[in-house]
C-alpha cells in the first residue's frame, strides 16, 4: 500500500494518520495484514520503534488487531464500508445550513466599523482607548499577581466574582463615585462588553427596544444589534442626552454615559438626570449607566453617579478597569438593581462560569491597599500633561481650523473641523497618515449623519513629546489640504 | 430642615446624600437658603471643611447655587417638582415587568441541581472537579505570571486569543491528542462553559435541537436549556453514545465526550465514531467533542480525538485547563471548523472582547517551555496514586457492596451500589456526611432515571492519606445502613 507522510507533527503521528486514512478510505480493507514493523520502517525510513508505537496506537483505537505470532491486521469496522459509500453519495447539508440568527445579525453588525480602528502601525496614533503605558503600574501589577498566585484558591471562583473584590469595588465607588452599593449587587465581569452582553441577555428578547445616545460606542451598538434588539437613538447636546426626545413607545433599556458622554464629553445635567430617572420609573424601563472613564477629571468636582440618585432601583451601573488600569486585564464590574441580582449571576455563570480568580484577587488587594488610587493620581497627572500638550499643539498648529470640545475629563478630545466637508476631512486624515500621524474621524460613532466633520483625538497612548511632534505634523498636513 | 446622616461612607458623602434627598423630596424647595457652613457644621457635629466640601459637590452637580456674599441656595430644577408628583402618582411598571425569556429559562434550568454540589465543608469531600493541589504548579505558575506581566502588551488582546497561545495549543494537540489544527481554527475561551455558550449562540436558534448523552454534565444541559434549545438525550453504554439511538429528526448539534464519557468513563468505539461522523455529515449536524479530561490516562495508549477522524469538518473540539491545571484559571479552547472561524470570533468579541492577556501569555510560555507537560506527568503520577488508594480502599471497606466502573482515565470513578434502593443510598450519603465524608450520587447527571443507585467518586481534591481515612469511614457508614 502506498503511504504518504504529510510532514505535519511527529513521525509517529504522521504514520498513524496515514494508516488511518488508508483504512477509512478502503485502501486497506479489513483483514489486510500490515507489513512487519521492521519492513515498514525500512521502507519509509523510520525507526522501528516509531512503527511499533504507531501500530499500538492504532490497535488501542480499534483500527488494527494483533494476532499473536502472525502480525497486525486491519480490524473489521462494522457497517463502515457500505455506510461510507452511502454517505459519500449523499451530499451533506452543511453548505446550505445557516448559522443562528445571532450569528447572521452579528455579521450584519460588523459591517459597521468601530471608530478608531486601524492605523495601529503609525508612530503617532491618536487613537482613543490606547492605554497609558506606565512602568510603575507594570511593576505594581506584577507584584500583586505574583502575590495572588501564591494564595488564591485553585478552585472555581464564585460566579458573581470574589467577595473581596466585590467589597473593594463598593468601597471605591462610595469614596470616588458617590455610590452606595452592596457587594451582593456587584457582578465582576470582563469589562464593558461583557456587562452589555449580559444585560442584553437578561433584559431583552429579540425585537425589544433599546435606546442609545447618538453618537455612541459602536461596540455597544453591535452587541445589541447582534442580540436582536431594536435600537433607537436619541441625540445629545451640551447637557447630555436630550430627554425630551426619548421615544413614546417605551424601551426596555436606555443606555447613557452621564458623567462624560462618549464621545462628545458633555455631562448629563441634573434636571435631565431626574427626568431620565422619572421616565424609567414611569415606563418600567431599565437604565444602563456606562461610566467608562469617570476616574479622570481635570476641573471641577467629580459628578456623582446617576445611580446614586435613583430612588427606584432601575439603574445598572457599569465600570471598567480598561481605562483606569489597562485593557489587557479584561476586568470590570456591573452594579445591578436588587431584583436583578439572581438573574445576572445565573447569566454570568452560564456564560463563563466566572472571571479568573488570581486576577480578581490581585485587583482586590491593589484596590484595598490604595495602590489603585495612587496609580489613578499618577495617571491623572500624566493625562493632564498630555492633554495640555494636545491643547497647546492644536492652538499652535491648527488655530482657526479646529474647534475643541473640551470636556475636562477622560482620555480624548473632540476637535471639530471648521469649514471642512467630508472629502477635505478624508484628505487631511490621509495627509496626516503619510506623515505618521493617526487621526480618527468622529463620524463612525454616529448612526445618523454627524453635524459636521470632526476628529476624535485620543491622548492616552502617546507621550507629551510624541503629541508635540504629531501636532507639528498635523500643521503640515493642514497646509496641504 | 431635619437632616439625618445614615452612617454609610465618609461624613461628607453622608451629608451630601442627605441634602440631595431633602432637595429631591421637596423638603428643601428651590430658592431655600442653606445654613452657613459654620452653623451647619456646629449643628451636626461635623468639621466646617466637610460642610464646605459637601456644598461644593452639590453646586457642581447642580443642586445648589452660590450667590456671592449671600450664601448657598437650592437651585431650581426645571420640571422636577411637578413631574416628581406625577411620577409618584403613577406606579412604575417595574414590578410587573418580566425578564427576558433567556432569564426565565435560566431560572427553570437552575431548578435542576449540579451533580456534586454542596458538602464543601466536609474534611473528606470526594467531589468530582476539585483541583489537585500542587505546590510545584503554584510556584511555576506564579513565575510564569510574573514574567508575563512584565512583557505583555497592555492593549486589548485579539478576540480569538493571543497568537502565541493558539499556536502552543495546536502543538500540544498534535503531540498529545493526534489532532492537526491551524491556529486560526482555535478560539481561546474561559473554559468549557464559555465554549458551550458560544456554540449555542453561533449555531442554535431557540427551538433548535441539540443531542446530549445521558448521563451528561449538568452545566452544559443548563446552558442549552437557558439558550432555548430543544434538548434530546441519547443513552450511553460501554462503547459510549449509542449511535443507533440518534434521533431521526436531525439535531443541529450533537454533544459527546468520546475519549472519556462523562461521567461513566466509556470510550466511544471506532465503529461508533465513524457512524457519528457519517450521521453528522449526512444530516448537516455539528458535533461538539468535549475532551474534558483527556490528559490523564492510566492504561493503554491515549485515544486520538474524534475530530482527527472528521473528513468533513463538522466537529468542534473543546478542551479546558480546569482539570489539567486548575479551575480558578478560567481558560480553555475551542477548535472550530473552518466555516465557523469568523462567526465564533465575532461571538467571542461581542461577548467579552477577549480573554485576559497576561494569563494567556503565561500559559503560552508554560506550554511552549514544556513546563505544562512536566506538570501533567507529575499530576498523572499523583492521580494514579490517589486512584490506587481509592480502589484499594473500596476493595477493603466496601467489597461486595460497590461495583466499580473503572475507566482508566480522568479524576473520578463511578461506584454502583449493589442491591441499594434510593432510600438506602441517601442513608449511606447521610451516614458518610456525619463522619466527615462527602459522597455524591450519580443520579443528578441523568435526565432519565439512572439504572440503579451509584456514586461519583472524585479523587483529584483529596490526598492518598485522606482517601484511606475516607474509605475506612465509608466502611463504618456502610455498616449502619
Amino acid at each position: 500500500v502506498f503511504l504518504e507522510l504529510d510532514g505535519r507533527g511527529s513521525r509517529q503521528a504522521q504514520l498513524t494518520r496515514a494508516l488511518k486514512a488508508a483504512v477509512l478510505a478502503g485502501r486497506l480493507p479489513s483483514g489486510t495484514r500490515l507489513p512487519a514493523s521492521r519492513a515498514l520502517a525500512g521502507e519509509l525510513g523510520l525507526s522501528r520503534n516509531t512503527v511499533t508505537a504507531s501500530y499500538e496506537e492504532l490497535a488501542a483505537e480499534g483500527f488494527l488487531q494483533a494476532r499473536v505470532g502472525s502480525g497486525s491486521f486491519v480490524a473489521p469496522i462494522p457497517g463502515h464500508e457500505a455506510a461510507a459509500q452511502r454517505a459519500d453519495a449523499t451530499p451533506g447539508a452543511s453548505a446550505s445550513q445557516p448559522l443562528s440568527q445571532f450569528a447572521q445579525r452579528a455579521r450584519e453588525a460588523y459591517r459597521r466599523p468601530l471608530a478608531g480602528a486601524g492605523l495601529g502601525e503609525l508612530p503617532f496614533n491618536l487613537q482613543y482607548g490606547l492605554p497609558l503605558t506606565n512602568p510603575a503600574l507594570t511593576t505594581a501589577w506584577r507584584r500583586e499577581l505574583a502575590h495572588a498566585a501564591a494564595y488564591t484558591s485553585p478552585n472555581y471562583p464564585e460566579a458573581a466574582g470574589r467577595a473581596d473584590l466585590r467589597a473593594a469595588v463598593c468601597d471605591y465607588l462610595a469614596r470616588r463615585r458617590g455610590l452606595q452599593a452592596d457587594p451582593d449587587d456587584v457582578l465582576i465581569v470582563s469589562g464593558t462588553q461583557e456587562a452589555v452582553a449580559l444585560s442584553a441577555r437578561v433584559l431583552l428578547d429579540p425585537g425589544d427596544r433599546v435606546v442609545l445616545e447618538d453618537p455612541h460606542y459602536v461596540a455597544m451598538w453591535r452587541a445589541f444589534v447582534a442580540h436582536g434588539a431594536q435600537v433607537d437613538t436619541v441625540p445629545v447636546d451640551d447637557d447630555g442626552l436630550v430627554c425630551e426626545r426619548l421615544p413614546d413607545v417605551p424601551p426596555r433599556l436606555v443606555c447613557v454615559t452621564p458623567s462624560h458622554q462618549f464621545p462628545l464629553g458633555s455631562v448629563l445635567s441634573l434636571p435631565r438626570r431626574l427626568a431620565l430617572l422619572r421616565y424609567a420609573h414611569m415606563h418600567g424601563s431599565w437604565i444602563l449607566e456606562d461610566d467608562y472613564d469617570g476616574e479622570f477629571r481635570y476641573g471641577g468636582a467629580p459628578i456623582a453617579a446617576l445611580r446614586s440618585l435613583d430612588a427606584h432601583d432601575r439603574t445598572l451601573y457599569v465600570g471598567t478597569f480598561s481605562k483606569a488600569l489597562f485593557p489587557a486585564l479584561r476586568m470590570g464590574y456591573l452594579v445591578v438593581p436588587r431584583a436583578l441580582r439572581e438573574p445576572f449571576r445565573m447569566a454570568k455563570q452560564l456564560s463563563t462560569f466566572g472571571t479568573p480568580a488570581i486576577d480578581q484577587a490581585a485587583l482586590a488587594r491593589f484596590i484595598q491597599s490604595r495602590g489603585f488610587e495612587r496609580h489613578l493620581r499618577r495617571a491623572a497627572q500624566a493625562l493632564r500633561t498630555r492633554r495640555a500638550a494636545l491643547l497647546a499643539g492644536l492652538r499652535e498648529h491648527a488655530a482657526g481650523v479646529v474647534e475643541v470640545r473640551d470636556s475636562q475629563a477622560g482620555m480624548h478630545l473632540v476637535a471639530w473641523l471648521r469649514g471642512f466637508d467630508d472629502a477635505r476631512q478624508d484628505a487631511l486624515i490621509e495627509a496626516a497618515r503619510a506623515r505618521g500621524v493617526g487621526l480618527h474621524p468622529i463620524a463612525p460613532c454616529y448612526l445618523s449623519a454627524p453635524p459636521r466633520p470632526g476628529l476624535l483625538l485620543g491622548y492616552g497612548g502617546v507621550s507629551p513629546k510624541e503629541i508635540e511632534v504629531a501636532m507639528a505634523r498635523l500643521g503640515q498636513a493642514l497646509a496641504c489640504v
